[in-house]
């Protein structure tokens, strides 16, 4: 019943040591059926090199195991959170990548500086401040969601075209159609927050991307006449 | 009839992910044939690992396409420009490598340093400016060729010489006698980049190479009584 | 007699190169059996590609050996004064890890600025202060056990939590339950060794980790009601 | 006559690319048999991947060619001059590896900040000078092995300790008893360098390494009571 769900989030997941973008554990994708009302997710504290698509867990909305003899990642609350809110997304990622964490513990926005974020993304990748204790010591999962929400609701911005946020003092956590874009996210993540580092050390006064460049290379990619790409 | 020039170009384009250059598609490289008044280069979109020899398009200087059932890169006009105006070069790579973009995105030169710089070219590595929001909102890849030429009468250097430059908040491109060889100078480029960047993190004051040496670095690899390599 | 022991330290051992944590010989990994009063330990200066398990030397807490016909890494004494003195450690690794090592040659305790830290530990990573030279001229590697715990009774801090150390000048040990579980730290130091040097360079005032995350993450696995993992 | 020697220097050239310390030809070793009063050196501007035993060519201290049919590095003057003054050296090791050639285009010695250095050496990494144009546009490489030897006549350090040098704007030359030592040294120095580099930016009020430590990590692998390796 769950075959090719619990396939697709299995390869997804199997994606994440070969992009470089985990060591050990530190990482986890999902991937949602809506009709269905649940999402696949990994098992908790499970290395890559020894999961298989049997350990893949499914989850429903509200936290409860629905198949899968394994506990579900710590952070599957958050992921839950994301689907009940957010109706247009079919898959999560989280990682401990190295740059975009260094961002997030610097609780910094990545600012943007160049046609590789604008290919991605229109504005800054959102860097959401540490919850409030109460909140922390309450259900943090749970809340890790509502602070990723409360974000995006803060900054007027749409988790459709910014898919993509930083969790201050924690990490990343990207989200795309299906899981396979989530991780691509993640990669992409990764790359502008590199890049974002190193301009800053060359040039401290680099200026941000000029507002018709944003346009454009966003367009040219996802917008109504994009001609990126083969058209399918 | 295109043949050798499609297997010249898939096998160019090939390099980039083993060289390390490129995350999933953000490259292209194109060689021409100047008998034929065309030239051959990646399609728009498509990862490296499905690339086939067949899906490499066939363009001529007008941005025509002469063969190819796929859509050509995005950037093609910046090449067909390229390939109108500078009659000397036979590839051209454009590429999101880390360290060049992050130069690019800072919008400064990068200056000469070092012999590894000077076994290649004699000038600070050129950085164009971004291009004004007309231009931009006009036909941007054209004009991007436009901003590249326009750079190199700037500054008064011969794209013969200096085979590469940057795009403000852009990226890289390179080029040379065929594809192989504009993919040659992205990875060295690359390099470059990456070693100017640390020069300045470990000395800020950092002199410019002296003109004595970048001149006998570079004649002793390319000037008319070369030594370097086996003459051929 | 040893051969369960030599093979589970012989397969740490060769966990380094791969983690990317070695070059050479630049690394050595012991692991205790605490009923024989033995602990093994690689052999001094053999590359690991020509290390095999019949290399793995058997040695007691009085630093004699009591299997093997090669010399025992030249931090064999080190390893002993920490299993003497702390009963509940299994398994001892040292590197010269880059990232960690640099913070050792800064001399400074690695800031705890994110989850990633707190996952594993609930204070900044402390490096203990170069020896006198007294010590030095001394029984030095002995000697560098004492500073080890030394650091650790000064810094009060207990090595069942806190299982890593900087030592000033020279770079990590790391410990744990086994000799895998002390590689495992090993790696996990150098990314965070990475993330916080990376943190720093992005917000020379990014803030220490709120106390109610650390507490937070290092309880949810490590507390009395861990849900992190598959509970085994 | 010549084939061990030239097998011995083929595969210590063979490792440089393994070690990732050279991209395309940017490197070259050489290995002396002082019998015969020749050593054996790259072939200039051969891709590691197409290099050959055969290649290979023997070389006489005034720079003549013994045996091969292809032309020796165009560095083999700066060997030739090494071996002639420097009897005890075996082999020698020229890259533009990224940390060391930065060190290098910075004009700054590398400072001595850990045992990972002292293990090695227990000075600074000397820094030569850039030459004056006179030298630059008389015998290049020739003056290059001049340069190198006189930066050690006035720091007054033996080449038989302090195994490695940055030329000044251009990159460093390391030797060793054979071409093997010569090509470790290579790798040594690079961790070291950029080791440094990370130091520096952690704290720019690094201490140097004590005297004490210098001295013990030194002695320990080199010194008469060496105890570090297997004593063979």
């Amino acid at each position: 019943m769950y075959e090719k769900l619990k396939e697709s989030c299995y390869r997804a997941n199997m994606q994440l040591p070969r992009l470089g973008l985990v060591v050990y554990t530190f990482g986890n994708v999902s991937e949602v059926d809506r009709e269905m009302g649940v999402f696949a997710i990994k098992p908790s504290g499970i290395p890559y090199e020894e999961l298989r698509v049997e350990d893949i867990v499914i989850v429903d909305f509200n936290n409860n195991i629905v198949e899968g003899k394994m506990r579900p990642s710590s952070d599957t609350k958050t992921h839950a959170f994301l689907y009940k809110h957010w109706k247009n997304i079919g898959g999560i990622c989280h990682t401990h990548s190295t740059y975009a964490v260094s961002w997030a513990q610097a609780i910094k926005d990545i600012p943007i500086f160049g046609t590789t974020h604008a290919d991605h993304l229109t504005t800054d990748i959102p860097c959401a401040s540490p919850m409030v204790d109460s909140l922390i010591e309450g259900d943090y999962e749970h809340n890790t969601g509502q602070q990723i929400i409360d974000c995006f609701l803060e900054k007027n911005i749409d988790p459709s075209a910014i898919e993509m946020v930083l969790v201050g003092s924690h990490g990343p956590f990207t989200w795309g159609k299906d899981a396979s874009k989530a991780v691509y996210n993640s990669r992409v993540l990764e790359e502008i927050a590199k890049m974002a580092f190193l301009t800053l050390q060359i040039n401290p006064q680099a200026p941000r991307l000029k507002e018709a460049l944003i346009r454009k290379h966003y367009d040219r990619k996802h917008g109504a006449n994009a001609y990126y790409g083969q058209g399918c």
